[in-house]
């Protein structure tokens, strides 16, 4: 059988076209209600039983056996050695790309990521003092979607904000477990399946203790702690249903990221692009998952012939056609509009994760541009270099959550604490003002705290 | 029957004082199960039917009649007309609390909250682009916990956000309804009961659309929008166990604030603050409700004997004297430790919501500071001004969430989008890195891309 890839072909002309556009952008994560209380389940268990409950579920889920928790610590030296291991290339690559994500989050933690104070004319000083977390946990998925770029991304910017624990959670089921409450099941090791690259990343990033835990379990052990993993405050990464489950389940009692969505990309493209190269960007979201969406949005209906000549001719060499055959198929599109800021326009209603604008004059388009995850300006900036190495983080939001969140970042691992300081004479205006609204709140112990502070 | 207040005395020298400090913190909001599965049909039922629904729960809990949403919705006019109606006095204190936080939070905007950005060495732009969302919703709880000042502290820095439509929720409980999905019942009139402050408040801010609804029915509508009310990108704002509910389960689709719990206050003391004011604002406290808690940690014996004593003289002139006896008795504690530098310590392992450093040297302690929502420095700052007036937000992270979040910002209502352009000659370097990591992932049209901008 000959594989084909043929996205959606709409049109903003198209008398359809709304409900057509509608219906390819749907996606839903419906909440499952069996995996909803088999996670409940889990973590009540974990939370009560600890440590024991963590060996149980790891040796059901991901069929490794362990006699202790200490038997699935990674330690510091197998962190070093599996980085030792690797070909130069390699280990050249992590290390530029862990410097370059580095500096771009010691910038960002200048834009704000800072303790501030100013002074008003009162005398009050006022202010945020801004402190890294304590400890924080990374989820890190194991089996098919193992990215070591995405500890990278989680590792770096907890460490850039200061967080002195940075606790790694990574399954490694061994092959042919159940993987119900794990995370895949594509180990090839009886003593479960290690990504050398990954614990490679975890070496360059920094990461102060490593766990081979996955699942629902693994989420419990890091919201609640045990005796042998350290509760964390804040919980981030990727993971499955079962781990996206327990994530919102924890919130609360922890910090989580966000809740990830199949990926996305959108190129934006007025046709001067090598029409190769956007179909092969169209391919590197595509290739990640059969949900993933590749959307093309362009005023030239010629140009999108092209691209779509481009993926008929590229899409026979990729080791992973059948996935990129089978997301672009279902649910990618190839959209011909009547202009620049029309596709400007759907691209905000989109609000899509990654947004390539592939124009000679990308500065004119990307004022239009309200909502995205991350903006990739021009022919030259492939979303692919962003994945990796070009410094910003590549967990974003998915799914049009871009409409109100934005990148992991140093600000995610720190946390703000007003300052306020009233001098004696500014307790007598803002005491005045704060008695009125206490008693107009019915809050009078609130008014008589405003009101002992007053001199006459 | 005479009321007393002896909040549970403890010294960190006691042999039992980590068991005993344990249990006076504890607090767990555990989901109940019976609310969840109300709340989640509610939802659904709203999803599907929208306005209907919204009737339909609005008459059943909230005792509330209406033929049409449209009689659901306050104008602008009958916002101005609560204004308008107020005293002088507290018209004025509204304006004076409001240009306070206006201040506040446009410098906060500038700490982060802009674009920025920076060139490599290589010429590769990197930065953030930093936009407001572009509609939000806010809901006001009614009935007993009706506060006007929460309404400035969530709609204010919406609107210096850039925030373009402010969509307001408010439950409008008619006497003696049912009120289990919405908030408390309150009400005084028929038509249900409006709190004018709180409307007057919401011309003040500068709300754009104002419905009286309430409960889960209302994040909804807020979530999903239905015919009449907008959807909107983020929820903020406190309620009842129903609203965190609704708002837990609707995130994702949209941005929620937190999931507050019982308010707190820790006080730090030296010693040196006159000791009525010191029992005020733990009455200040106290007198939110039953489960508030008021902590008072101080090295001085004799001080929290003279703080215990002007408890026991303000506690019978209080009117809300039985509910501020009910908190200190269950939840309060004053607790002698064995220095400053202890207390501080402490107050890190509590992470209070609002911690009060009363002390002629605030600005010693304050670096050992490290988790809170809010720190007021000094004998002056009493937190009832921090409440109302002082500029920066009183929606701030409870029951230790301070750990890992802050108070509700300028930020809550923008997000970040990453902007990346690569140069050609850019491209050529990380090109290569990123190729690297992409085969290393299995992950071939990614590398593909990189390649395909590398000139040789």
């Amino acid at each position: 059988m000959t594989l084909s890839a043929a996205p959606l072909r709409l049109s903003t002309a198209d008398a359809d076209f709304e409900a057509q556009f509608a219906a390819r952008l749907h996606w839903s994560a419906e909440q499952d209600d069996a995996i909803e209380q088999r996670v409940k389940a889990i973590l009540a268990d974990v939370r009560q039983r600890g440590d024991a409950a963590v060996l149980e579920y790891t040796a059901r889920f991901d069929g490794l056996q362990a006699d202790s928790m200490a038997a699935l610590e990674l330690s510091a030296d197998e962190l070093k050695a599996a980085f030792d291991g690797l070909p130069a290339e390699q280990r050249d690559a992590l290390e530029q790309a862990a410097a370059r994500i580095r500096r771009y989050h010691v910038w960002q933690k200048t834009q704000g990521g800072e303790t501030a104070t100013y002074r008003d004319a009162d005398g009050t000083l006022l202010g945020q003092k801004v402190t890294p977390l304590d400890r924080v946990g990374i989820y890190v998925p194991g089996g098919k979607a193992a990215y070591p770029s995405s500890l990278l991304m989680n590792a770096i910017p907890a460490q850039v904000a200061g967080v002195a624990e940075i606790i790694m959670v990574v399954p490694t089921p061994v092959r042919g477990s159940v993987a119900t409450g794990g995370d895949g099941g594509a180990g090839a090791a009886t003593r479960g399946e290690r990504n050398e690259l990954v614990l490679a990343a975890a070496h360059v990033a920094g990461v102060t203790r490593a766990f081979t835990l996955g699942g629902a379990q693994a989420i419990g052990a890091l919201a609640y702690g045990t005796a042998t993993v350290p509760k964390v405050d804040k919980i981030t990464g990727p993971g499955n249903a079962y781990v996206a489950s327990a994530k919102k389940h924890v919130f609360g009692t922890v910090g989580i990221d966000m809740i990830a969505g199949p990926s996305e990309i959108l190129v934006l493209a007025d046709g001067s692009t090598r029409p190769d190269w956007v179909a092969m960007d169209l391919f590197s979201q595509a290739e990640h998952d059969e949900l993933a969406q590749s959307i093309l949005l362009c005023p030239d209906a010629a140009y999108i012939d092209a691209v779509q000549r481009e993926i008929d001719r590229l899409l026979p060499g990729m080791p992973r056609a059948e996935i990129i055959a089978k997301s672009l198929n279902g649910r990618g599109a190839l959209i011909h509009t009547r202009s620049m800021e029309e596709a400007c326009a759907i691209s905000n209603r989109i609000a899509p994760e990654h947004l390539e604008v592939s124009s000679t004059d990308p500065h004119r388009w990307e004022p239009l541009l309200k909502h995205a995850g991350a903006i990739f300006l021009g022919a030259y900036t492939s979303e692919a270099l962003g994945d990796y190495c070009a410094g910003p983080n590549h967990v974003l939001p998915t799914s049009g959550t871009a409409r109100f969140s934005g990148p992991l970042s140093v600000y995610d691992f720190q946390k703000r604490s007003s300052l306020i300081e009233v001098s004696q004479q500014g307790a007598q205006q803002l005491g005045r003002i704060a008695s009125v609204l206490a008693h107009g709140e019915g809050l009078q112990a609130h008014a008589g705290a405003a009101e002992m502070r007053l001199v006459d």
